[in-house]
């Protein structure tokens, strides 16, 4: 049976090897990447997914994953939970008809072409023809997967395993009135002043500066490195190889150090995989959810606090003087943590982020049940941004074209940022609780415990545990928003004084 | 048959955009890998390099190919030149047992490994076990892969393919007494002063100098790009592709700008391969003599002329002015020709350079045809320094350990560099004839002229014609040292007065 193990995890890690060496191409076509290449680029990535999809649909290896399954006396519990996961993706991948994989990826290579070109011209009727074709082919892949209740459910499941249409919509639930009536409140104080956020910040001191953030909460910059791309990303070649990339605005304090926590908190969470497990679900992260929610714990719980800028904030107005030096630490504090409903969800802030991304849910999940046509999305944006956040869109681009996902044919992606932001909230609750030291610690600036905490309660179990399972072994309880609500509350009130 | 060619075709290019990926994770891994993913790295490449093999050494890829030769009325010329090109490189393939392959990527990771930590300890017995393997390896590789006179002929063909050992002396046979000479009446007169070339030279400055430089001769750096590595290099992932890497020293302003040129120059071909030719050896260098004939070309012919610093002079100057504004153009560019035996084959001048290539011949061509030991190696080195340059090699560090190339397992790789720097003087020549005004030209930074002659005369070819066909049909001649001594004897003439 060993024999056996070691030759499924021969041909997983040669995939793996595969599938990596595609992600370092990605990488550098949005880091590196000379203009004129773009077009043999795209071919070379598609020749890697091309031989990694097939050798993961070889018979043999279905065939081993089978006996595996059946004979699983002699495996580890942790081989045992790798084999499971890996016949569980062979056959969802099987599901696929290779026709109906090919037709998906020119229709998406058509949708975001088109989506460029809407975006250009602010004109959603360029994009609307190629975006309903993608919601129908959705719609089919929910029907291929199969579904229990809602067709949405199949989708979600690709990003976070578990989730149902349901279960988001129970959540969306419990925190849409809290989470209005907190905005109201919010809204009746007087705003806080974050104008020298936008006053000259020095690129190379900003980056630096980010850096050090980096190591200082705990980023191996000889597993791992940060570069400069037009959207941040995260991605990994290895758990010995993570790669974070930033932007810079000499003119925005807020585009970059945030960002640099966010991604770091994504890198930390690959670099936490365990190595040895390279290429098999062990090695691979759980969710989406689950991500964001390192991402979202470093950023905000840590990033956002005022305990983390007791520590760095005489040293960042050391870097810049002009800007900060007549700016006190709680001014500072109040700034970075400035609610404002707007357009745009990557640049929203903690609170309204939500509404964001409830807006998405809704409108997906309407797409994909058949209730909404693509045509009515516009009117639908705008009349739920009235609603949920007051505010009106001027035009598409700044409206329902703003992100790439839909383009790319993602649908029950966006539920996951809200899902690792109230993940992040819960696991922090519980990481205080389990620390009592850990206040003055990122007081200090020492990040270390919590990051061990982290590692011994996620990051080493790989795709071993569900999210709700790696929730309830820490807490003895599945997601809970409440404990995000909490956190914004006493936030908010300290920050607005209602 | 038009059917059988695309498919050949399309074959072809998916193996090679494997080969790039594979040529992309090496440029990440000499640019920006962090140091605990050298390991898992390795294993990536190795995985690539394995599935790019059993592409091309597919059987069905072999029955196209002998179908397209047989029935070769409908292809053109250059179809018909890529097919027997690749039937050729297919039949050799066959010709390696798959457990010799992997025998010898052990033996040469060995080998490099053991290379390393001799040169940590200056200790030569530490190399010499692997490295006589891998000669033993090579001697067996000669043997599979046939030759008619000297089984050094089978190596040497690897690189330069056309190229014998007897041609081989015969060139350096050629140049010998007349290298021996100039060198003579150089050393007997006054040396010239450099000392100017070891200020202070800041490293922004000078990256920015290479680049200027790098536009100036044409590279297009909407399709490449220019990275620091430890050892300057250039790769190509197509020729929209194309990457240089060079290395600065704020001590030694020889560092960089002619590594900027010469890799400058090799970064001119690739650009110029014809692109729709991508994956297939129509659209491949035809040798490394005729790639090196193009570094060499712009490094030295042009990036060493008095014409082409008449006019960068100034604003070099303008950018370094406490190290040159003393320093006149006549002494500048004595300076940069400045010529010394020295120990170090990559550091030489252009002149004694040919002395390092012809002892790292003569030791090898030993060394395969069995006259001479693994063992005997550092005492014949030495010897051969004495004889040849007059200089004594304190240790093997600074002697016979100081390249890469043997413990990578490349014999047969060194005498291009001097086939390169002769096919340059010669090529250089014939321009020279074909564009009157190329001097004035050069004069006045215009360098596009020579460029596009380059261009037509060889970089549009890839491997449809050998290096002496190019050769031919440009100047009615072969291979022929006697323009480089030619254009030796003139310079040093100059600069040192005799």
């Amino acid at each position: 049976m060993q024999a056996n193990y070691q030759e499924y995890k021969r041909q997983l890690q040669k995939i793996a090897d595969v599938r990596m060496a595609a992600a370092v191409l990605n990488w550098d076509q949005e880091t590196y990447l000379p203009s004129k290449a773009a077009g043999i680029r795209a071919q070379q990535l598609s020749t890697l997914s091309g031989i990694a999809h097939e050798m993961f649909t070889e018979k043999a290896l279905g065939e081993i994953l089978l006996t595996l399954i059946k004979k699983n006396a002699e495996l580890s519990e942790r081989e045992l939970s790798n084999v499971k996961h890996s016949l569980e993706d062979y056959q969802r991948e099987q599901k696929y008809p290779t026709e109906w994989v090919v037709r998906l990826s020119q229709t998406i290579a058509e949708a975001y072409h088109n989506w460029v070109g809407a975006r250009e011209n602010n004109d959603f009727n360029q994009f609307a023809p190629s975006l309903a074709k993608l919601v129908e082919m959705k719609r089919e892949e929910a029907k291929m997967l199969g579904y229990k209740e809602h067709p949405y459910d199949a989708l979600l499941h690709l990003y976070e395993p578990g989730l149902t249409t349901a279960e988001m919509t129970r959540v969306f639930d419990s925190v849409k009135e809290p989470l209005k009536a907190l905005l109201a409140k919010i809204k009746s104080q007087t705003q806080v002043n974050d104008d020298f956020m936008r006053e000259q910040y020095d690129k190379d001191k900003q980056w630096e500066f980010g850096l050090k953030l980096l190591k200082n909460i705990g980023f191996d910059f000889e597993a791992g490195r940060q570069d400069l791309s037009i959207h941040p990303f995260t991605t990994n070649f290895a758990a010995s190889d993570v790669r974070l990339t930033t932007k810079v605005d000499e003119e925005d304090f807020n585009a970059m150090t945030w960002s640099c926590l966010h991604e770091g908190g994504h890198g930390l969470y690959e670099q936490g995989l365990p190595e040895d497990e390279y290429g098999l679900p062990g090695g691979e992260a759980v969710s989406l959810g689950i991500h964001e929610s390192q991402s979202r714990l470093w950023e905000n719980m840590v990033g956002r606090s005022f305990t983390y800028w007791k520590c760095h904030y005489s040293s960042l107005q050391e870097q810049f003087p002009e800007a900060l030096k007549r700016v006190s630490l709680e001014e500072f504090y109040a700034a970075i943590n400035k609610v404002e409903p707007s357009l745009i969800r990557i640049e929203a802030d903690e609170l309204t982020y939500h509404f964001h991304v409830l807006i998405r849910f809704e409108i997906e999940k309407a797409l994909i049940e058949g209730s909404l046509e693509v045509a009515q999305i516009p009117e639908t944006w705008n009349a739920k941004y009235k609603e949920y956040l007051g505010v009106e869109i001027p035009n598409d681009v700044k409206g329902c074209m703003q992100d790439i996902h839909w383009s790319h044919g993602s649908f029950g992606y966006f539920p996951t940022y809200s899902i690792g932001s109230f993940y992040a909230a819960q696991f922090f609750y519980y990481a205080e609780q389990a620390i009592p030291e850990l206040a003055s610690q990122l007081e200090s600036g020492h990040c270390a415990t919590l990051l061990g905490w982290l590692r011994e309660n996620i990051h080493q179990y790989g795709r071993q545990y569900t999210a709700d399972q790696l929730c309830q072994r820490i807490g003895g309880e599945s997601l809970n928003p409440a404990y995000f609500l909490k956190y914004a509350e006493a936030k908010y009130k300290a920050i607005y004084h209602f």
